[in-house]
């Protein structure tokens, strides 16, 4: 059930920043997820074919958390955070899964101990990493798909802890 | 079938900003699109509830176009471009459909005339465009999901126009 | 009357980011107004001519928020905030005023509780959300005018509450 | 006369970066001035009292060029372009003038050689420019006013030449 | 001796930015040196030939302390932090001193209250300083040298104070 | 010989980003050589002992190509420019050389097809790399340093190819 206002609108229907000057600086984490489908010979050369296996990895790797940094840079409402801590997993489906594709499935958990929560660092972190492993393949494959992405857990700040339901 | 190399590693299998110094400079365009996915009440709010009809999309849409000129700055092997156009559009299926939600989609068109081509750039305006939207909504529906982005369409340059196909 | 020092500089005379390590947190905020000023025709295409009501304003505003969290990265001696709270307010006075020329008047609140004032960033959005109004109608006008943006009120740290007098 | 459209909107109202694809690459040019107004104490400290001469003014300069560079990152629907020559110029009126006030005038010209002018990055850096003054006095003077900011000139591209009349 | 392991991996061998949640907020402060060594006749224009006497290095100055500030955009694994204070000396050796060269001495203070320390920022602002003065000395001298960088003290923080010994 | 003037200056002796609008495009190419020094345990850490040989190498290799790319906002007078290739290389040498320490080698090579040379670039690409370096091993080993940074060649443009003599 939705009940909540949508917070960053002011009374004139205008986008602000919403104010949290008041709010209690807590630590605060959120775990985000989200994948890249691609044909079982992309991930096959990703993963031992042409290239030391892992690099695609590293550098998505890196893109993600350099991606967290980035947030309020580029989702307009988000606050400026200080992040104290950010880490990246990939996990590889050789499958063929749905579509006959393989899957990497990217998770980001970002940390803060701050006035507001880390979701959207999380989103961007794991949604900076698949956009990055699309380009390193891109030249042997347009194909691949990002994934769908959302938000696993949060924990931490005044409106609770979420955690995704099973069917989510 | 995949046949080409990963270009973006030398011959140690080690990261490289692709060399494309003797490419031609020609018009080149990439289309990509993507979706968010939310509650028909989440939807709802958007729409006509609490708040101005498209200011959330407002703010997407700026998003989406910032977003695209940060592309070589998220990105690690992208090469820096000089954009000569990006023009993003929303449609809305207020369904509901698979899973019972309703959703937004979101297609983003990039343009350049440079040496190399703009799929990531497209890319990157979906998924900022849909970070957005998570932001400004989640006080409402955390559950939300940023569903698949990929590239539809590209046009210029040697490797030749790409065209999703129908099951693509 | 002025007494201060220019604190910016060290004993050589050369710009520094000052010291504030010892300074209290506390909370902070700060108002900044300015304007744009056009010609009536110009102001009757933002306002109803051949575009959706309000749009200019609202990539104005989208840019004024993001603005004041680029601060830092502008204003060489300006420290790092996380800043909890940004609102932009844009008022229309179709006059004609001074000059024969309708006026968009801006004005920003800027919030923190750190250890040093918002007075640069609430500057800073006013004077963004200006320049994105006159890029947006350039096409149509380039004789508009950037009016003068000066500092309404400052609140919290130790050199106290300020508000511009009357005469200001 | 107000003729043209404002191009920054697509055909259902939303913003978009003007497509430029097409248009020529020619070598562009724009002067944009503007100015701060201080009491006649606070110049006097800027000029000679307590610092060494200009160095507020030398950090102001190098503030404008950044600043110029980073137009396309603040203003949301400037196209990035690769500026070729940005320079500042400082001229200090002790007055008093209007209202009593010291005034210092900025004027920047920045070139390019492209498919689109620099209008904004010229006063993107003369606004940078005098952002730069008031942050490295305020300690001394928080009524400071940035004055009006406006395009003196235009040369190249297709829209011709522009000079602000006499009366601008 | 080195006791401790390499804390920006993961248990799987991956990247990280290390995790500080639960580190305390204390005063943390770091000293960094460096050096740009050039020929005579470089430093002479510098100094007080065709220009100002200072100017490459208040130029320098700015860079450095805006340097400092976008060491986490810079440096991957690095926390982002709220800078407190930042300062920058040059020191002049007309010499010649080895390899019959003159140097520019380049030493950065930098302080923070926060969960981790500083060393980086320091690092980087003597790092950017110091690629400053080579952009600008660059036109009449080609073979200068950025000397070597190092941090000369650390102060705050669970790893307590660092010095460099005399043979550092 | 010094013979050229410092070209950064105005007439005035203040700072100003080169007027290059004239100048032909051709295609430039810069190498820059750096390294970083340190107890031969820290290179055991790097290269075999905790971690997965390599991997401190691979985030030094991402920071390095994404540093070229943020040259024109680190150094102030930088034309921006884009970028058609960088690659960075690392070579170890495990010694001890002087001072007993062990070294490790960085070579970075920029291209582009502009107004103006990437020695910038190539010599920032260098820098961002040791940076990281250090940042990855500094909980191990605080005493490294980083080495000299030189231009070692390049070619391209009006003021013709550079190679660095044999005592360079």
């Amino acid at each position: 059930m939705v009940e909540k206002k949508l917070s960053h609108f002011d009374a004139s229907g205008r986008a602000k920043m919403v104010d949290v000057t008041g709010k209690d600086v807590t630590a605060r984490e959120a775990v985000a997820v989200g994948s890249v489908h691609m044909k079982p010979e992309t991930l096959a050369l990703i993963e031992g074919g042409e290239i030391k296996k892992g690099d695609v990895l590293a550098v998505a790797q890196v893109a993600g958390i350099m991606g967290a940094k980035k947030t309020p840079d580029l989702v307009p409402m988000c606050h400026p955070l200080m992040l104290t801590g950010v880490a990246l997993s990939f996990e590889i489906e050789k499958g063929p899964g749905i579509r006959g594709l393989s899957t990497i499935n990217i998770s980001a958990t970002v940390k803060t101990k701050g006035q507001t929560g880390v979701e959207m660092e999380a989103l961007t972190a794991v949604s900076t990493a698949a956009l990055t492993i699309y380009d390193m393949c891109k030249a042997a494959d347009k194909e691949m798909i990002l994934g769908e992405i959302s938000l696993l857990s949060k924990k931490g700040g005044k409106s609770g802890d979420f955690k995704r339901g099973p069917g989510g």
